[in-house]
Formats: C-alpha cells, structure tokens, sequence
C-alpha cells in the first residue's frame, strides 16, 4: 500500500484527485489531502474512503513534517514560493514529490541532494509550465530525430473563456489566481532573441509588443513575451537557435487596453495608495492623471495617452465601471490590489461560465536544405466555473505523472522538468485519452 | 586650535577649501584632505600651509577612526551611501559632522544618539538639498510670520550649462555625476499632492508630466518631479498644505526627447545586457526595437514611439550619435551604462564652458483674506568647466555650516537639516556677499 499527501486543496486540485481516486484502489494507493481551510480540503475527500481529509498550516513544521512523514510521495499545490521547505523535507524523509511550478533556483539547488537521497522532485508538470514543455518536446524530438535544423521556436498559451461564454468587450475572465494576471510581466525586462538578436522589452511597453496568431476554427489571439524565454534554450536543447519566444495569450485587443493601466501606474504592487477606504474607481483612476479643475477623467486619460474618443478601447474601459463612482471597497491597499478588486466586479466567471486554454507552437527548421514550418495547437474548454479547463489541464498531468513515480515508472532521482520522451510520450498519450490533444499541421516557412 | 577632517576631494569641494583656507589663519584651524586618490587630495591642499594631504581608504576601519579621532569636525564628501559608517564614529567619538547628502533613514537613526553625544550631525547643506531649504524657510517664514496661510509651494533647481556655453539641441552638458543623470526618477513612483488629492506618477511616465516655468532673464524652463516631495509637508511645517511639488528643471524639449530612453528601457539599470563588446550606438537602440530584416532603426523608433519624422526630438537623438556605428567601447554594462557612456561622449563640458544653477520657488498663499503669490529664484554660473557653479553652491554652503559649528554657533546636538532662521539667515547672508543671491517678486495669483 502507497501513500499520497497532496498539500493545498485549491482550485485546481478537482480532476488531480478525481484522477489519483480512479486508479487508487488497482493501486492500492491511499491519500492524505490537507489544506488551511479543512472544509476544501473535506470538499475534495469526500469521494473515496481511501481519502483523508486533515488541517494542516505547512509553516508548523512538526505538522508538516508529520505529514510528510507517512507518506510515499508529497504533491505540493501551494503557492509557488512555498514548495521549497517541502521539497527539503522531502529530499530528507526520502520522499518523492510532484508540483506544477516554476523550477525555482532554491528548487533546482536541492538537484544534488535528491540524487544522493534517490529521491524524484519533478516540477512544471501543469499546464504552462506542463502541458507546453510535453508537446513541445515532442515535435521538437521528431524534427531533431529526422536531421532537421531548427530555426525559429515560439510558444503561448492562455487561459481564456470560451466564445459561448465571452460576453465582454475584453474577452477575458479569471479563470485562475486574479493576483498573477495583475502583476504579469512586473519585474523586469523581458529578454528573448530573435533571429540571433537579443532583444529587451521594458514592463512599461510589454503589451505594446505583442503578435496576432490565428488557431484554426478558434480565430485570432494576441500574444505578449514572458519574461523567462532564454532559459529554454538549453531546457530544450535549442542553445544555438536564432529565434525563441515564449508569451501569453489574449484575445485582440486586450493588450492595448491593458497598457492603459500599466502606462497610468495602476498595476505597480511596490507601494501603498494614501486615502483607500474614501476611493472610488473613479477617483482610483484620477489620482494617476493630472489635477485640472475642470477637465473630465475621461478627457484627461484620452489625452495624456493619445487614445482616440471613438476607440474601442475606451468602450473596454467604460464597460469595466473605471470611470463610475462606485467605492472600491478597500481599506488599504497597492494600486495593483486596488485595480485587482475592481477587475474581479466584472471578470467573475458566472458559475455557467466556461474557460479555456489554448497552447499554440510555432517551430520554423530546415530539413534536408529546406525551410519547414509546423504549427501545434492545443484548445481545451472547461464544463463550468467549477470544472475549468485551467483546473482539468493543471491537475491531470499533475495526477500522472504522481501514478507514474509512484508505478517506478518514473525513477531517475533529482530535480526534473517533464522534457524526455520516457516522459512526454505516455503523458500525452494519457491526456489524449481525456480528449486532451495536439493538433499538429505543416504551413508555409515565414521568417521572423 | 581646531582640527578639521574633510573626506573626498571630489568636484565639489574646491570651493569648500578654499572657504576654510580663507578663514583658517584668523580662527587658528588645521585641516587633512583625504581621498582614495592621493594626488587628488594633494590638489585641494596646495593653497596652504595649514592643510595636509593623505590617502585615506574610508572601508578600512583603522585608517578611518585613526584619521576622525584626530578631527573636531569631519566633513564628509562621500557618495551618499558611505556617510553612515563615518557618522557613527563621529557620535561615538563625539566629533560633529557635515554632509551635503539627503538624511537617510541610517541617519536620521543617529539622531537620539547624537543627542547624548552633543554631536551636531548637519546635513543637506548643499544646493539640492542645501540652498533650496534656507532660500525656501525664509520666505514661508516670512509669510507665516504676517499671519499668512500655504497653499501652494513648489520648488524646481536644475544643474544646467550657461546659455554662453549652450551649443547642443538638449541644452544640457553634464556638470555633475552623470550616472545620477541617467538614473533619475528611477526606483518607484512619483508622488505629490495637488489641490488636497494625491497623485502619484510610475517612473516610465515621469517625463511626460512636465510644468512650464518662466524665470526672468533666462526665460522658459521645464520641471519634472522629485520623488520625495510629500516628506517636506512636515520639514517645512506645512503639514496641511493642499499643493507641494518639488522637482528638477532642464530646458524645454529635453525631458520628451529623454523620455524616450525611458520608454525603450535605456536607463534600466538592473540587468547586464549580451554581447555588450560588440556593440554600437546603433545596435544598443536596436536591441530595444522589434527584429525586421529591412526596416531602418530610425523608422523602427519613430513609429514605435509615434515620433513625427520632422521633430526637434529625432534631431536631438541624431546629434548625440545613437543612430551611429560607433563602438559603444564597454565590455559588460546594464543598458543605463551604455548610455551614460554614449552621453559622456556628447554632453561633457568643454574647458571653457560655463555651467548653470537655476532654483525657483512659488509660494501660494493666501493673507487677510486675498490671495497672493510669491516667485523666488537665484541663477549661479560657473567660471569653467572646473570652477562650476554646481560646485560652489555645493561647497560654499557646507564651508559656512562647518565653520558655524566650529565657532559655537550652530551648537544644537542631533541629525539636522538646514531650516531654522537661527542656520538660514547667516548662510544666505553670507552667500549673497558671494554673489549668490534669490530674487523674489509677487506675482498674480494663479491656483494650481
């Protein structure tokens, strides 16, 4: 008999504990899910008897090193920064773990002791991180194994709402952690390279560089950089390759008119606005423009930005109550939580709401003296506000590849990303069978 | 006989010396001159037989003490981070202290400290911070004094070239730390309050939200804002005035032009950029720009931008040569090294160029009922590129504070800026024999 912990309850654990309760009495798994607030982590256990439901505050190291204690395998779906004291606890106890974040420097510092203590730590196993490294390694493996020469990668993904639930101008609600989509892109330059060039994009112009990708049968998006795209090249084994870009993606649009906030000042999250308990949206947003007796904010914003009066980003902005006289509702508080608090009146998803991901590659090679170009895509919607697509494509991959380590199927010790073909191939093929799939076809070369 | 200790024998203190040369023989002072830099020390202490040259290393403990112990003041004309170190010998040794540098938080630390010593640690005595406090102090004073009530106080000081010296479309040569120049208004937002609302500014927008300001005889001027305005409410007692500003000038045109360095992200300092050896002026401006096989960088730029081709700007970046092939001529640099390295090459002073110092004040208030306003200004040229005005009205006032403490004059213990009419008045008296004197007329009342 095996034992999981899986630490954190959130929203994205549904189909990651749907899918470990499936295979856990074959198995002969059982499971542990605990979180700071019992009742989610009740909600989630309360499907299967091998499931337990426990507080646990992971800052009480007894607690969570108790729990961690009788388990086989930890998954860890907290807040990126705190997987680390779990992780060395981990690699101590000899346990193995999962998580669907970022390959911290603190993570990827523990690589040596986890191989000493046989212990598999195996990150960016979600979506975006996940899901993209899978189905990008993959093609990238075919071109690679067939003598092509690649020239050009790109990569972005989204998390959008479906077009049968997108009844607003921005084409956008939250379908995971409002705070991140605020704070995208804060923190300096963003660095990639482009036809051998390196290039720097400063936060402050990020949205104002962006580029259309058309999906077939979904339309247009527009993508922006992520900061992180260079440290692919060696993760992917592309250290000499001309052009690389990672991004996000938004319907059309959307980046223009987010620039309006980042321009103001609005999504800067390093100081506190004076007077929060007396703001409205409106005086939110004045307080970034000019003092003039007489002018209207509207007028102001129009001006100092150079947006047109008859723009379709001004009907973006009304449509988000910017403008209204409504208190925001906070007693103190950064811009970026002030403007978050007002995002979240309108881009609720409705509990009848669907979500969407979409993944889209772009890999440019040269094969036997030719250029080729093939596009990959990826387009997932959820059931419900409940069953999003974002929870579904971050907990699944999650959920395999915890069967997998805990099958010995997985088993090189150390800190991992899923980048090899022992595993990509059987975790696609999985996800496939949820209905989870790639759409790969050839089309023209196109340079940069 | 009393012993002064000056650390740094940079730019500023040519003045400061030669102040305390002039008054040393009557008062019976000595003086040491140390710097890293022996010869430049010996420099400064040529003038006379009182003063002693050493080469002092200020990181190493021994020396440091070794050299304050011997001092009844020590004057230190470090950059302003290293002042603290130096402060806190001088209260553990009981020596008073003067710097020109703003009072850190490390500082105003001392100040209980400094008190139970009965050590007066004098700062802000330069021109900005320094002459704007005692200029500025005697006016409000003034009009406190009639019974009048603040509402308005802006102050603007710029370190400018001499319009006999002035050759170049920026109006502006580097007559200080250049480093500081390309710097500046970076680190946080802007914020201010205007009319009673507060208004805050991102960095990337700061030189977009200029004021126009006339001074007689040496006509228009351009301001942008200080990030530190709200902190001299209390300084200047003006606690509940609806309006306070203070900021920099240049001339008009140079902060538009400047911010579109900003905007690429030119004046980033916090990254190191790739392959900064093989580098040209024209590269480095494309490194911000999007890849195109054809299109020219200049078009690049001004479309990006939304820069009219036929703008005094585009003149401007042209005549400081970033559109050239020119090596850049570093090996490692962030993008803020490389243009203060393609600056330096434009915006140095020539030998015989005079520099400019330019400080305005508006005072609004009103007074038995009606209101009134009043304009102060003081412009200060330099002699050379050596003897410069910014120099001067740096040094001259740190002289005359220190030889104020030396003679029991100023005898206040504790951390302290220049503002009470007890420090003011004698310095400003003393300035104006120099030849550094404000002009302040009423003016029609204008609200904000």
């Amino acid at each position: 008999m095996k034992h999981i912990l899986l630490i954190g309850a959130g929203r994205s654990t549904k189909s990651l504990v749907d899918y470990l309760t499936k295979h856990a009495e074959d198995s002969d798994w059982t499971m542990t899910v605990c979180d700071r607030d019992l009742s989610l982590a009740q909600k989630r256990a309360s499907g299967s008897s091998r499931i337990e439901a426990i507080n646990l505050d992971i800052t009480n190291d007894d607690s969570r090193r108790g729990a961690i204690a009788k388990a086989d395998i930890v998954i860890s779906m907290l807040p990126a920064h705190m997987h680390v004291p779990v992780a060395k606890d981990c690699v101590e106890m000899k346990k193995h773990m999962v998580t669907a974040s970022y390959v911290s420097k603190e993570m990827e510092a523990l690589d040596e002791a986890a191989k000493e203590a046989g212990v598999v730590l195996m990150n960016e196993i979600g979506v975006d991180p996940g899901i993209d490294h899978l189905s990008a390694m993959k093609v990238l493996d075919e071109i690679r194994d067939k003598g092509g020469e690649m020239k050009i990668f790109e990569s972005f993904t989204g998390g959008l709402v479906a077009p049968e639930s997108d009844d607003n101008p921005w084409g956008y609600k939250f379908s995971w952690n409002p705070r991140n989509v605020v704070l995208a892109g804060a923190g300096g330059a963003v660095k990639f390279i482009q036809e051998g060039k390196y290039k720097y994009i400063p936060h402050h112009q990020l949205f104002r560089r962006t580029e259309f990708i058309e999906i077939p049968e979904y339309g247009r998006f527009e993508g922006y950089a992520n900061r992180d795209s260079l440290k692919y090249r060696s993760v992917y084994g592309l250290e000499n390759i001309p052009t690389i870009f990672r991004g996000t993606l938004r319907r059309p649009g959307f980046c223009r008119a987010w620039d309006v906030f980042v321009k103001l000042g609005m999504t800067d999250d390093s100081y506190q606005l004076e007077g929060v308990s007396e703001m409205t949206h409106r005086s939110f947003i004045n307080t970034f423009l000019a003092y003039n007796e007489n002018d209207s904010v509207e007028l102001k914003l129009m001006h100092y930005l150079q947006i047109p009066q008859d723009s379709e980003l001004m009907e973006k902005l009304e449509w988000l109550g910017i403008f209204d006289n409504t208190p925001v509702g906070l007693d103190e508080a950064t811009p970026a939580q002030v403007l978050q608090k007002i995002l979240e009146k309108k881009w609720a998803m409705k509990p009848e709401d669907k979500d969407m991901i979409v993944m889209w590659h772009k890999f440019g090679f040269s094969l036997n003296g030719e250029d080729k170009m093939i596009e990959s895509h990826m387009v997932r919607k959820g059931k419900n506000a409940e069953d999003t697509a974002m929870a579904e494509t971050v907990g699944l991959p999650v959920g395999i590849a915890t069967r997998m380590i805990l099958q010995e199927i997985i088993t090189t010790p150390g800190v991992h990303i899923p980048i090899t073909k022992e595993i990509y191939e059987p975790i696609l093929a999985e996800l496939a069978e949820e209905g989870i799939t790639f759409t790969e076809r050839e089309v023209p070369y196109k340079g940069y």
